[in-house]
């Protein structure tokens, strides 16, 4: 029974539950079900069973101890009601060499065996010890035998902060549990089979250290009882920060497990009341120990807001990667116009943009006398034209409008618009490359949206300054300048969508793409800004920028999978328009970050800040950018000469 | 004039010599090959040119400020006698823009300059203080356009140790060159055009940090003329520390380079007879002022010992990398029989081997009574057999010898050996493969030689195994034990063999070399050990072992890029035979090391232990190693499955 409905969740709406052995497995599964979980966590082989004290000859001809076999329950039951659980006691980094050797030999029985149940996943036990070496190459062997079944690594949600070094909860445990499961990917080579299962305990590291989390595929949330709080009535619930990791986790399709025993008596009227309030369902659920646990994850599940319009409608384009338009080199397509003519947010900052440029230009008492020349370069299908007319309407400035486009095709909607419109006697047409257009004469305002997520990376700033022959000395551009920003970021999902390639053009390639499963490690920070007009005596539009993240200390190490970007443009004085989270134009939905990745990830300690190099160049036909870590580790430098990626002049 | 004649030195013969910028290049070319020099380190252009002072018609029409055309000099020339020094004022980490972008201007119109003059190399000027990402990114974009020059990077030879952090001397450079080298070619992604000019200054880092150059590619050493100290009678010379590095370069074909002025007041006369000494062509190079050091650094090469009988033998095969044997898979050539049976220092141990266990088994009264069963597995062509009836005769002890061999082509050439020695009544040959043949009776002693340059990696332990059936209870397995070991190494010449394959099998083979250009960064550190005969219950020859390797702190970092392999195996008692560098049998040339190669090199810094885990898999055909390093950052799990190299069974 779902945790409830919710547009875009995916395996989030499940709750689980962690169960013991037993060999009535068909008992067990109706009981929990019945009981109103989703599915169960459930021990695969009887806990007792070492294959070093079985003699040869039993294990030969004897079967493995199971909980039970695709007799007792089907395939599509135990495929989707089960998550096998691997025998806890598996060590595979022990000293022990008998206990090592039994621990080698379960792992893959049973892993086989969970494979011929045709599980849908299995929970690998929590590594035991700071080094995990043997445990992970066993693992990384059976992720490279073609099974498609996902292993969920079980790893304690904890992290020893420098106040608590003293804590003894925290035991023999290594300082960051994050720190484990990292070498155990990297030595795994980030196998995209490989996931995370969560132990939440009763208390939590620091939100920076959490945050982290949110870049690693994580699958699943553990709770055990005893981390949840009582509230007044003595009913199970949980701490803010918990509240808000749960809810963070629903977004990004974590399901939730329900582990150990009943930690809270709660009285059976007050029980029937929570129930009914939480539960639709009254009769069947009544009996399972842990129901007031499951209500309660319901109950924090339900209370959450809404998706808002826009990202519903960006749900499936959430962490998919994008190669990015090149509409100086191609022509968009119908389709594409009338998707970006559709964001009316833009074209309002459009229009204030113009509107201010007007007043400011022509006096009141100027107003019906003087005639502004305004050229919107890169016109498309037209909405620029229509904000700037709009403008016009609004401040009672009167225009001469000039409509230079490129695309023939978008020519060929200009004519239809403009006949449709009546604007004949103030638009005119201009079927050209602003580059290279012969302007009759010059403007007083240049609009123009060229920009792209990273800003200059669809060449506005070469165009522009080709546009700048026909703007008057004291004319004005708009945008009047745009600025990028790069931000380092852990993206499991997106490496490894990078990676799939398995070729050096993909991993040295920007994506657009709409950013989700993400941790954002530290606030951005400017890379390039352009100006215009640019009235420097040798334009040039070659940047290079050095940029040094302070990781907060608090977070912990962490892994940087690439860099997301930004931009913010200033249309006129203080109308702006933007991506940059910090600053972001609301409800606008035409860009989506860029995605620069690394080759390899770089591994970042506390204290360590991260320095980066970035590097816009052009040749004669081309732009690109370079890119490059410089420490703690230096990287390669990225698409050196713009062998993997560029921009078509 | 070379600085004389030795076997086996390509560049390090020659002397070179570094000039001020002349616009008169053949009166200086002339004057320094007259003087005795084999080349110059010529400044290309004008010190004093700078683009942004240039208007930008003097750019297009006017020509680059050159010390000498192709006119003047002709490329061969050029090319056999000039190195190409680029502008020493080249700054492309600089803050001032201006600086920087004539900085990346000249150094590309220079390095173009000088291959259309065809030089084989260029120096670049030393990279100015700590971060060098823009220096590294230009010279990367120049390594990836065709040109096949050399570029070297000029560094200073010099680490700051704990105990000199107040030595002036070292004003605001980095602690450690050898990291600015490091990062510039991480940058460049270990590009083979890129390489190494140090300069050796007058006080010399400690001697393990001088050690990691030796694994790096370094071209030149430019020896400072007030690096020299005075002898008795007021000559040049060099310190002990620096004899001993400048040895070292000569046996890694480092050539040297002599820079700055006369330092040294040498009265004439005493000019003369050093002259004499030193030269054979003693009226050509009067008159050059540095002639006394060139001199002494003749002398230091002259004085060299010369290279030892195998060491010549060996020469062609420095760092050149081999795909291990597989005898049991494949069948050898008699080529490849007849080179091993030339190692006498071998087979004598395993006489005395053979000999020690003879004289234990059969006591002096029975010498003449009782007949010992010895059997040769693996016989080959017979060196086995012959030793071991040389053991017999040298102890007056009575054999009976059983030749078993499984290459039915050999077989056929002991059949003939045994006629030719009248061996028939001793020798009997069996042609099988020991692990099926049904032996006759049960043998005293075993005698093997299967192992590999890493000890098992050639499958001794599956062999002897199966041979073990027709070893008596308490008889003696020859050799009773071999150890491997393994030693992280610094090897870019073996990284980038490896690496030009552009593949993963590559990456994650093992290489049998002999290791010339190579650092050794720890002692060794035994990894797999095997005893025979193995009478444990459960006989297994699966192996896993974590090391902990230990860097000496005043190393300084360092990149690891593999590991050397070696093994040791007691043959009998303290009769011993392996390779093991520091108890290497002397004048023993049957195996070289073996390089087991990361597929990322891992960076070491000072006081981080490397841990490294190697692990020894068998399946049911085939059998081979996994590796991979766990820390200071987690390598991939190399080999997994044995999917790019193994040994079949």
């Amino acid at each position: 029974m779902p945790l409830g409905e919710r547009n875009g969740d995916k395996e989030s709406r499940y709750c689980g539950v962690e169960t013991d052995f037993s060999n009535d497995m068909p008992q067990l599964l109706e009981f929990n079900i019945k009981g109103g979980f989703d599915f169960v966590l459930a021990t695969l082989v009887d806990p007792a069973y070492r294959p070093s004290l079985e003699s040869i000859n039993d294990l030969r001809s004897g079967a493995l101890p199971v909980a039970g076999s695709d007799l007792v329950l089907s395939p599509a039951q135990w495929s989707s009601h089960v998550v096998g659980k691997l025998s806890s006691w598996i060590d595979l980094d022990s000293d022990d060499e008998i206990l090592r050797r039994d621990s080698e030999i379960c792992l893959k029985q049973e892993v086989a065996w969970a494979s011929h149940l045709s599980l849908q996943a299995c929970l690998l036990p929590v590594p035991k010890g700071q080094s995990c070496a043997n445990y992970s190459r066993c693992v990384n062997q059976i992720l490279q035998s073609s099974n498609n079944m996902q292993l969920w690594l079980r790893i304690p949600l904890r992290k020893r902060e420098d106040d608590d070094l003293d804590d003894p909860s925290l035991g023999g445990d290594p300082i960051d549990s994050w720190e484990t499961w990292n070498s155990f990917r990297l030595l795994c080579e980030h196998n995209s089979q490989l996931s995370v299962a969560l132990d939440v305990l009763g208390s939590l590291p620091s939100t920076n250290s959490l945050g982290r989390w949110i870049g690693e595929p994580v699958r699943a949330a553990i709770i055990h009882t005893n981390s949840f709080l009582s509230n007044a009535r003595g009913h199970p619930c949980l701490s803010k920060r918990h509240q808000k990791l749960l809810t963070q986790f629903f977004n990004h399709s974590v399901q939730v497990v329900i582990s150990g025993g009943l930690a809270h008596s709660v009285p059976v009227s007050a029980l029937e009341s929570a129930n009914s309030n939480a539960s639709n369902d009254v009769n069947s659920d009544l009996g399972h120990p842990l129901r007031t646990y499951l209500y309660y994850i319901g109950y924090l599940y339900q209370k959450m807001d809404p998706l808002p319009e826009q990202e519903l409608y960006e749900l499936s384009y959430r962490d998919f990667l994008q190669s990015p338009l090149q509409p100086l080199m191609d022509n968009l397509e119908a389709q594409t116009y009338e998707t970006f003519e559709k964001d009316t947010a833009k074209y309002l900052q459009y229009q204030r943009a113009v509107s201010k440029a007007l007043l400011d230009r022509i006096p009141d008492e100027k107003a019906s006398s003087v005639t502004s020349v305004l050229m919107v370069v890169g016109a498309g299908r037209g909405p620029l034209v229509r904000a700037s007319l709009e403008a016009a309407k609004e401040t009672g400035r009167k225009l001469k409008v000039f409509a230079v486009e490129k695309n023939p095709n978008a020519v060929i909607t200009l004519h239809s618009l403009v006949k449709l419109e009546r604007w004949e006697n103030i638009v005119t047409i201009v079927s050209s490359d602003m580059r290279h257009w012969d302007a009759p004469e010059k403007a007083d305002i240049l609009v123009s949206e060229l920009l792209g997520s990273f800003g200059d990376n669809e060449l506005s700033p070469e165009c522009l300054d080709g546009a700048q022959r026909f703007l008057k000395p004291d004319g004005i551009s708009i945008p009047s300048s745009y600025t990028s920003f790069f931000q380092p970021i852990t993206s499991t999902k997106l490496y490894n969508d990078v990676k799939v390639h398995k070729d050096l053009a993909h991993l040295e390639t920007p994506y657009v793409v709409k950013l989700h499963k993400v941790a954002r490690l530290a606030p951005c920070q400017p890379v390039f800004t352009f100006v215009h007009p640019d009235n420097s005596p040798s334009k040039d539009n070659q940047r290079y920028t050095k940029l040094k993240f302070d990781i907060p200390g608090d977070t912990g190490s962490t892994l940087v999978h690439g860099f997301a970007g930004y931009f913010d443009a200033i249309l006129y004085k203080d109308v702006h328009l933007g991506i940059e989270p910090t600053m972001a134009t609301p409800n606008m939905f035409s860009w989506f970050p860029i995605f620069f990745p690394l080759r390899t990830p770089v591994c970042v300690r506390p204290d360590n800040p991260l320095e980066v190099h970035v590097w816009r160049c052009s040749g004669s036909t081309k732009v690109w950018y370079e890119w490059c870590v410089a420490s703690p580790s230096p990287s390669p430098i990225h698409n050196s000469q713009g062998r993997s990626y560029w921009v078509g002049l």
